[in-house]
């Protein structure tokens, strides 16, 4: 092994998929493995879905500003997402833990109300996990399974062209969020007098600190007998999601910058710290809404969501991924998404 | 939060009771939650099981002696066990690994050549994961599903008086094999021109670093129609693993020191270390063997079957938890197993 190769001159994506492109699978049971959201695993003619998510202290969270009660519950809700953006229900949840002995018991017990208000919430159950000590960092790893109708299940490589494409709920308010809250960390940290000024900020840190996943949307297809053709959570951000969803599919897609749905609070946050509304919209991540792709014929039954918007539509390869700015201008849509190899 | 209690204070086991004591089950499907070798699951009346495992470097492992390749081989199998501990097979994994930049690619190419090694010699899938940086140290989160015909399922809590109490394999090899390689290290810090002595200690160390989990035990029991009444595998020592299945079936046990199975190198290695081979086998742990109990009426077809050995029986709750020494004597068995969190 005379060789070294630096693991970050292939990304997040390209390692997970340099490390499993190898692996085939060898039980009939395995209907989806890695590289979607969830993996799908028949049993018995059934179908669950299952993902996991590791949290490490430092790279995915910081503690200075996050309470130990909103860090649990969305660590489950980040799962849950996954499990949702699969058109699965979540049933239930481990949760492994490693703490080193700067936690005390009731800093566990805050975290763990956590995780249960999130159970609750989403009515799920957890059923294990693993708690051991770490010598440094508080470290969380969560798996989440899920139930989903036979052949229900929504992966991110089916989208069709002409698909309109939607996302559920706005966009940008996380990133924000934590923007707001590293600027307030660092003007704490050069002067510890000063008091963090969150006033009129409650949307955007919430958004951050306190995700939901779109278990009501999921709920709405089933309602309306809607099945999306292609769907992800937006954990790194819409461009690097629509991009998996185009690459994956093999298709081209059109996003306008018109439709993007964006929260007032957000635009004014934007605003403030002199950030474009529509960048942080396109890149910011950890919102933990949908995008998905439907057929045009459940165009009348999307919009009278309100929760649902509209942003673009899959087109052909060759027409390239593009955004349509506001001035009618077309922008070819590049992945700036939180990379967490970086 | 003005009290601050030491996680410490309560042990592994004691922290898990204590963070999860107040957790009610709401779904339907969930059969068995936390507290036992794996979680039940029920889809649609089949049952699948899983269970999951965080592995953190410098408290689990360490990378002076334990080759990358042995380490994901490990990895997997612990998880494993888990599951065959439930009387289930294993069908699918996830893996997620937090990696600092002292990583190479290449270092984890060998990683995963063991997850994959293990994945091939056990016949699962791996169906997905997470990927991301560690700031200090590798950290590993694997999670298991396997499936278990209908309440086919073995707890450790449904023991009965008068039960054979069983091992498969042999006990206080991994203990002895890790002893060995501790003194190595040691040797080697104080004098790194001294090459580790390991000549004909090959199966100590091997069933450290390279332990197997027990298929075969499981298809016996499928093959010979035996459903044990109460199994878990052995991670943290027999002593340790019969306590925890005498207490959640509310029953006395006994063990027969000169029953309990010891390959005849773990003997020689634990006289060179003055170590009295019966602790090494009842405290050692990392072992991986499974204990079951069994009806007497299975007496027949357990003995034909050489991986199997009966230590003995359990009791009324009265008659109390003892090991019945090679002179005759009574010993009270105390769980000195291995603690992740001291």
């Amino acid at each position: 092994m005379s060789n070294r190769t630096e693991i970050s001159t292939l990304g997040e994506f390209g390692l997970i998929n340099h490390l499993t492109k190898n692996f085939e699978i060898s039980n009939a049971s395995t209907i989806v493995g890695v590289g979607d959201d969830a993996a799908v695993i028949d049993h018995y003619g059934k179908q669950i879905v299952v993902t996991t998510d590791l949290l490490i202290e430092g790279v995915h969270f910081d503690l200075m500003y996050t309470p130990l009660k909103h860090l649990g519950y969305k660590s489950v809700v980040v799962n849950l997402s996954d499990v949702y953006a699969m058109n699965a229900t979540p049933a239930q949840i481990t949760v492994s833990i490693g703490v080193s002995n700067r936690f005390s018991l009731e800093a566990l017990n805050e975290f763990y109300e956590g995780i249960y208000a999130a159970c609750e919430r989403y009515n799920v159950d957890l059923v294990g996990g693993d708690t051991s000590s770490s010598q440094k960092g508080f470290i969380i790893s969560v798996t989440a399974i899920g139930e989903v109708a036979p052949d229900k299940f929504v992966k991110r490589s089916t989208a069709n062209k002409g698909d309109l494409i939607c996302v559920s709920g706005d966009l940008g308010a996380a990133f924000l969020g934590l923007t707001l809250l590293e600027r307030e960390k660092s003007i704490y940290l050069e002067n510890p007098q000063i008091q963090p000024d969150l006033e009129n900020e409650s949307y955007i840190v919430g958004r951050f600190l306190k995700p939901e996943a779109r278990k009501d949307i999921i709920e709405y297809f089933a309602e309306q007998n809607i099945v999306p053709t292609a769907m992800m959570d937006i954990s790194d951000g819409l461009s690097s999601e629509v991009l998996h969803i185009s690459n994956q599919s093999n298709l081209g897609c059109r996003l306008h910058e018109d439709k993007l749905p964006i929260a007032e609070e957000t635009r004014l946050a934007a605003f403030k710290f002199g950030l474009d509304p529509t960048v942080c919209a396109l890149n910011g991540g950890e919102d933990y809404e949908l995008v998905f792709t439907a057929k045009q014929d459940d165009y009348d039954k999307l919009v009278l969501n309100d929760n649902i918007s509209i942003v673009g539509y899959m087109t052909e390869l060759d027409e390239g991924r593009k955004l349509i700015s506001k001035g009618g201008n077309a922008f070819d849509i590049t992945a700036q998404g939180w990379n967490a190899l970086k």
